[in-house]
């Protein structure tokens, strides 16, 4: 066998024992998530989301399904990816900071009635981290999509889900499952026939 | 049991059945695509890469880990996601057709160097086919990450991959995967120690 083939079965076998970990506690707590935004919707509010790299990916992959759709043809939801205006981000980088790309972006647009959503495999990225205390001084539902760095947030904001692993792949291809699973309780809260 | 804990535990089953049905003969062909990379960057080439919504999310995912990096702290590795540049999109799209987004834009940079790599669930994104069409008559090497759709598509291009589901959410989340096991062979391949 040869180290590549290695490379895929144990890559494999890692991804399925976290998300059986995952399974064990972390992965109900989504429920919670789809809750909130319906919550949140129902107020006028809307999702907000953000995060670095392939996090930033998933910010943009989310609001695409939430405002175009997931599986459902229904009306637009209400989600916004502050990842994408490329002037806004390189402007704040510029003249401020780059810790504060989505803090500023946040003061402009967040409502109580909103739900922020952070995204960030160590759960510690400044910037994640600085927009999300924005989003909670001003009131609105805060929830950071984490791996297992992530625990130590679990006291600063509503809802931190934590896949419990360190390694950054694995742990966001358990975020998108879990995004997807958000996009699929909201689509069924919202819109499924009971 | 309420519905939504059945709808997560169904899930994490057909994700989990699907990521073995895939080790079934696929996935080993991301060894082939990493070789591809490599080829074409010894020659000088660069990755194109492109999809619509979550796949986009992919591509811009994909040309961050090259780019910037995966696990290894190395030199900057050519990748370039064709899905981010707002202003040629809706151009092409307001005034030739939205099915040449892709095709345009591999027309302007791609050369017989380089590699192309369309994603799409479906594997019938019109978009996404003509713009691996233009890259073939470029002479690129050419790849399609598609869902079982694209086993149609098979005497097409140089690669296709078909994750055998037809259930878009479980396909981007092996897509994902599987993307992060092609970053993982050409960094070990380029940056490993043997
Ligand atoms: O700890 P995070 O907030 O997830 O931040 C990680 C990102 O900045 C990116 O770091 C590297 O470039 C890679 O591991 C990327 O996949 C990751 O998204
Ligand atoms: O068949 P594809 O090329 O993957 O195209 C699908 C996309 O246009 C998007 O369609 C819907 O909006 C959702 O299923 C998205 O997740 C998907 O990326």
């Amino acid at each position: 066998m040869s180290w590549k083939r290695d490379l895929l079965n144990n890559s494999r076998d890692a991804l399925i024992e976290i998300i059986n970990r995952t399974f064990n506690g972390e992965a109900q707590k989504v429920i919670e998530l789809g809750k909130a935004y319906v919550n949140s919707f129902r107020r006028g509010g809307k999702l907000l989301t953000f995060g670095n790299g392939g996090s930033a990916a998933d910010a943009q992959h989310l609001a695409a399904e939430f405002v175009n759709r997931f599986r459902l043809d229904r009306s637009p939801l209400p989600a916004i990816a502050l990842t994408t205006d490329t002037s806004v981000l390189t402007s704040i980088g510029n003249d401020y900071d780059f810790n504060d790309i989505f803090k500023k972006q946040i003061e402009a647009l967040t409502t109580s009635n909103d739900i922020v959503l952070g995204i960030s495999t160590s759960g510690q990225s400044p910037n994640v981290i600085h927009g999300l205390k924005a989003a909670k001084a001003r009131g609105a539902y805060t929830a950071l999509l984490a791996g297992a760095g992530g625990k130590a947030m679990e006291d600063e904001f509503d809802l931190v889900i934590a896949v419990p692993s360190t390694e950054t792949p694995r742990i966001q291809e358990v975020h998108l499952f879990l995004e997807h699973l958000f996009c699929d309780i909201v689509e069924q809260m919202l819109f499924g026939e009971e």
